[in-house]
C-alpha cells in the first residue's frame, strides 16, 4: 500500500479524484498544493494528487508552478476528469433555508441554480466546499455547495445532486510520483513538458514548429510568466503520444535543442480515452524507417 | 463625463484601476465580469474596467471568455497595472485580533505574512475583500486583509500596507468600450486579439507563425477551450505594436486568412510603457518599402 497525498480538506472534489486513481492507498489531505507536492519531494508520500486545469476556470497556476520550479521533480503518471456537479445539503433539522455556504469559486458556477431554486437564501463565503459542509453540520449556514463526496463524510442531507450552471464544466487531476518506470502506452496517451525561455521574437513559433513539422497535436498550451526573472516565460505544453514513441522522442530530442531548460512532466492514457490523431506520413514506422534510411546511407548500403 | 462600469463591489483593486483609468467619469460598481460588460453592449454605460490577468493566478477567464463571446465586440482602449499589496485593517475599537477576514484569493497571497505577524487570527473567508472590510465594520470579524482603495471608503484603522508574500505579484486591468476611434499609436503599445481555430496539428504553429515572419514579439498567450464545441479552441493572442502600423496590419491580415474567425480586442499603450522590439529588417519602413516593390513592378517600372 501506497501513501497518497492530496490537496485537501477531506470531502473535496480533489480527494474524490484521488479516490477514482488509486487502490486501497492511504490518502493524507495536505493542506495547499504546495505541501501535497513537497510530501512527495520529501518522501513523506509516494505520490500526490492535484487539480491541473478546469474548463470554465482554466489552468491551476499553483499545480503548473509547482511543478515547474521546485527539486526533486516529479512526474505524472494517471489523470483523472471530473465533472464539476455539486450537490446541495442540508442539515437534518430541517427549517428554512436563508444562507448557503460554499468557496466563492463554487457559489460563482451555481449562481443561477440558487437564483431559481434558492431565491431567499444568502449566499456566504467558506474557505472550502468541505468547510461548508462542516459549517452546515455545525449550524453556522442552512446549507452548503459541496463536491459529492462531502456527504459521505458527514451527516447531511441531500438536497439536489448534479448541480452546475455550466453543464460539461471539467476539472482534470494528476496524480504525480518522483520519476521511475513510466506508464505502458496505450495509442491514446498525454505527453507533458515545460520549457523556459527568453522572450524573443518567435521563440514559441519556433517551439511549436518542432511539434508540428513532426505532426504531433498539441492538446493544452499554458505560457507563465517566470517569478522574479522579468520577460522570461514558461510554456507547458501537453500533445498526444507518449514519450517511448519514435516519433514523441525525436520531438523532445528537438525541443531539447531548442530550449536552455526543458522538464519531462509524463506520457499517460488520457482519461478521456481520445486516441492520438496522426497524420499519414507521420506514424512511429515513418520515423524509424527515415532513421534506418540515414543508417543505411552511413554504411554505405544506400543512397 | 461618462459612466464607466466596474467589477465591484466598491473598495476592491478594481475600483482602484477604474480610478487609475477614468477622470471624473461616474463609476458604476456590476456584481460581476460579465454584467460589467454587458452594462457597456446594452448601452447603460460607456466603458467598463475588469481584471484581465494576474501574474501569480494567470488568465481571468470571466474577462476572456466575455470579451471572445457575446455581441457586439468591445474594445480595449487603456490598462492599468496594479501591484496586489494588501491593506491589513482592523476595526476602531482595539482588542484582540481572533479573526482575519478575507477573499480566499486574498487569503492565500498573505498567508505567510499571517503566520508570521498574526498567528492567533484565524483566518476566514469573505466573497470579496471589500465585504470582508464591511465585515469589520460590523463587528463580524476582527481584521481584514483588502485592497488600499478601501479604507476611503469604510472607517477602518490600518494595521499594516504594502502586504504580499510574493512581492511583485500584478494585476493588469483594460478598460473596455465599443468599436470607435482607436487611441494614438506611442511606440510602447500592445495590440490583442482572440481567433477560433480547429483543433488540427500545427494550428497554433501556422497562426503564430504570421506573427514571427513579420519579427512581432508576443507578450501573452491563452488558449481556451471552446464552450460547447468541444475540440475547438480559442487563442488570445497579445503582441507588440499598434494596428495602425503596417507591420502589424500585415500580420492581422495575415490571421485573418489562417483562422474562420479572428476579434480585434485593441490597440493601446501599455501600462509598463516598455518599447516595442523591432528587429533590423522587421520595421515600419521595410513593410512600406516592400509593399511600393511590389506595386511599381505592377506598374512595369522596376523588376
Amino acid at each position: 500500500m501506497s501513501r497518497i497525498a492530496y490537496f485537501g480538506p477531506r470531502g473535496t472534489f480533489t480527494e474524490q479524484a484521488t479516490r477514482a486513481l488509486t487502490d486501497g492507498d492511504e490518502l493524507v489531505p495536505a493542506e495547499t498544493i504546495h505541501a501535497a507536492l513537497a510530501a512527495v519531494r520529501k518522501g513523506e508520500a509516494d505520490g500526490a494528487c492535484v487539480p491541473v486545469e478546469n474548463s470554465v476556470e482554466g489552468a491551476v497556476t499553483a499545480t503548473l508552478d509547482g511543478l515547474a520550479e521546485d527539486e526533486p521533480p516529479l512526474v505524472a503518471v494517471a489523470e483523472a476528469l471530473l465533472p464539476v456537479h455539486f450537490t446541495v445539503v442540508t442539515g437534518s433539522g430541517g427549517g428554512p433555508i436563508r444562507t448557503v455556504a460554499s468557496h466563492p469559486h463554487a457559489l460563482a458556477q451555481v449562481r443561477e441554480w440558487l437564483l431559481v431554486n434558492l431565491p431567499e437564501a444568502r449566499p456566504t463565503a467558506a474557505s472550502s466546499t468541505a468547510a461548508a459542509a462542516v459549517g452546515v453540520v455545525e449550524g453556522q449556514f442552512d446549507a452548503a455547495v459541496v463536491a459529492p463526496v462531502a456527504v459521505e463524510h458527514y451527516s447531511l442531507d441531500v438536497l439536489a445532486t448534479g448541480v452546475a450552471d455550466v453543464a460539461d464544466a471539467r476539472t482534470r487531476f494528476v496524480l504525480v510520483r518522483p520519476p521511475g518506470e513510466l506508464p505502458e502506452p496505450t495509442g491514446h496517451d498525454r505527453t507533458s513538458i515545460v520549457a523556459a525561455a527568453a522572450n524573443r521574437t518567435g521563440t514559441l513559433a519556433r517551439l511549436l514548429a518542432e511539434l508540428a513539422s513532426r505532426g504531433i497535436n498539441l492538446t493544452r498550451l499554458d505560457a507563465r510568466p517566470i517569478k522574479g526573472n522579468f520577460g522570461h516565460y514558461r510554456f507547458f505544453v501537453d500533445f498526444e503520444g507518449h514519450v517511448s514513441e519514435p516519433r514523441i522522442g525525436d520531438a523532445l530530442a528537438g525541443l531539447r535543442r531548442q530550449c536552455a531548460e526543458v522538464r519531462f512532466l509524463g506520457s499517460h492514457a488520457r482519461a478521456d480515452g481520445v486516441a492520438a490523431t496522426i497524420d499519414s506520413g507521420a506514424g512511429n514506422d515513418v520515423f524509424t524507417g527515415a532513421t534506418d534510411w540515414v543508417d543505411a546511407i552511413r554504411r554505405g548500403e544506400l543512397a
